[in-house]
C-alpha cells in the first residue's frame, strides 16, 4: 500500500493535541484523517511521530500515511491542504517504502520552548511564549542544560499518564539562545522524548536560570527518578516541535551543523 | 486635571479596531475606557494616537488619559494591567502636562507590514502576516518605495469613509527587510497616515516587488488622486503600529537611528 511521508505545520491553540483516546475533541490527527479519507480509496493507516500535547505548535511534525492512492505527493500535498482547515499546512508530502512508520522510525526530533523574561506583560508574545518576570540567566540556563546532556533515565521529568518501557532517552544537544530580561529559546534535540518531558525539563531549568537552584540540583532531580522533586510543568503555548529525523532524511539533518553530543553555545 | 501618557500592546485579532463608532464591538478603547472608570473619580477623557482597524496589532500604540486620580503612573499601570483583558497591556504610564492630546501633539509614527512569501500555507505565521506566493522582489519593493517618500497628496491610497482636512502627508522612511520567498517586512514612518494608507501602499507595493508594474507607475498612483488607480488594500492582520513619536520623547526617537527624509536600505 502507498505510504507517504507527510510533513506538517499547525498552530496547536484550538487543537486538544495530536490525538485524543476518546476521538471526542478536535485533534491534527483527527482533522487529517477526515482529509485523508475523503482522498483515500478504502481505509487509511496514520501515525504521528510525536503526540504533541493540547496547545502545543508543530513547525515539522511528521506523520505516515497508509491508503491506496493512484495520486503523487505533490497532487496528494495541494489536494490535502485544499480540504485542511487553516490551522494545519502540508508543507510536503513524499512517498516513501511501504513500512514507513514515522513513529518507530524516527532517530531524532528537535522542540523549541519560547520563554518570555520581561516583566511586563506582552499580549503579543503571549500567545507563543511562557512569561517568567525572574531575571533569567542565560550562563546559568546553559550549565544546567550540560547536567541534562547525553542518556539519562528521565523518570523525574516523565508526565503522569504514559505507558513506556523504558524512561532512558538520549539529549544529544540543547541550544539557549536569547538574554536576560527579553526573549529566551530553548531547543533541545534528542532521540525520543517522554511525555511532558520538554516542558518538565523546560521547568526545572528555569529554577536553575533564576538562580533558586545550583546547576548540580538537576543531577540530584535525574538521580531521584521521581516527578515530584523536579520543577513545574512548563505551559503547552511555548513548545513548537520543530523537525523530525529519519535515515533518509538527508536536508532535515542538515539543519543541524553540529555533530551529536556536543553541547553547543548557540549565537 | 492629572493626563497620562498610556503606552499600549495589544493583539488585534479579537478586537472590532480601536474604537467603533457604535459602539457595540468589543474595542481597544472600549475595554481601556472601562477599567479606566474602574479607577478614575469621575469622567475619563481618552485619545487614541492612532484609530488602529479591526485586526490591526500595537506593539506601541499611544493613549491620552485625563481624569481626576492621586495615583502615580506606575501604580496606574500595574492598576489597569489587573483589570484589563489578555489581549491588551500598559507598558508604560507616565503623567503628562494637562494638555497632553496622543492624536494632535503626535510628531510621527511607524507602522510595520508583514508579508509572508513563501509558496507554502503557513498556519503559524498567517495570523500576523499576509501570504503572497509571487516572489516579491526586495530591490524593487525598495525602488517602488522610494517613490513614496517626502510629502505627497495621498488621495489614493485613503480608505473610504474617512473624513480629513487634506491629505497631504510626509513618509520620512520606509525599511524594506528580508528576502524574496520568505519572510518580508515593511516599515512606515510618517508624520501621519490615513485611513487605510499603510495597507493601500503595501498592496501598490506588492504591484511593483512581483513585477508586474514598474517602480515609476507609484508616481502616476500619487498623482491620480484615486483611489481606483492604486492596488488592493493589504489584510490587516500583517500590520502593527510599531511607536508613535512626541516632542518631548527622547527614547523613542532613540528608535530610529537614521535622519528623517533619508530612505534607508535596512540590513
Amino acid at each position: 500500500m502507498p505510504t507517504f511521508k507527510l510533513t506538517l505545520e499547525y498552530d496547536g491553540r484550538e487543537f486538544a493535541g495530536w490525538q485524543d483516546q476518546l476521538e471526542r475533541e478536535r485533534t491534527v490527527q483527527g482533522e487529517l484523517l477526515r482529509a485523508l479519507r475523503e482522498i483515500a480509496s478504502g481505509p487509511v493507516r496514520l501515525m504521528g511521530a510525536g503526540r504533541t500535547d493540547a496547545g502545543v505548535h508543530a513547525e515539522g511534525q511528521v506523520a505516515s500515511a497508509a491508503f491506496e492512492t493512484r495520486l503523487d505527493g505533490e497532487t496528494l500535498r495541494r489536494a490535502l491542504n485544499a480540504k485542511l482547515p487553516l490551522d494545519i499546512a502540508v508543507l510536503a508530502a513524499d512517498l516513501r517504502h511501504d513500512a514507513f512508520d514515522a513513529r518507530r522510525d524516527a532517530l531524532a526530533k528537535r522542540y523549541r520552548y519560547a520563554l518570555w523574561n520581561g516583566v511586563l506583560p506582552s499580549p503579543l508574545r503571549a500567545p507563543r511564549a511562557w512569561q517568567v518576570r525572574e531575571p533569567l540567566e542565560p550562563a546559568l540556563l546553559r550549565a544546567g542544560a550540560e547536567r541534562l546532556l547525553g542518556s539519562h533515565d528521565f523518570a523525574s521529568f516523565r508526565g503522569a499518564g504514559s505507558a513506556v518501557k523504558t524512561n532512558l532517552r538520549t539529549l544529544h544537544r540543547i541550544d539557549v539562545t536569547g538574554e536576560a530580561g527579553g526573549e529566551i529559546q530553548l531547543a533541545f534535540e534528542g532521540d525520543g522524548f517522554l511525555r511532558h518531558m520538554v516542558r518538565n525539563l523546560v521547568g526545572s531549568l528555569v529554577e536553575v536560570g533564576a538562580g533558586r537552584r545550583a546547576p548540580g540540583w538537576l543531577d540530584e532531580v535525574l538521580e531521584a527518578r521521581d516527578r515530584a522533586v523536579a520543577g513545574r510543568t512548563a505551559p503547552a503555548c511555548g513548545l513548537v516541535l520543530e523537525w523530525v529525523r529519519y535515515p533518509d532524511d538527508a536536508e532535515v539533518a542538515g539543519k543541524s551543523a553540529q555533530p551529536a553530543g556536543i553541547f553547543v553555545d548557540a549565537p
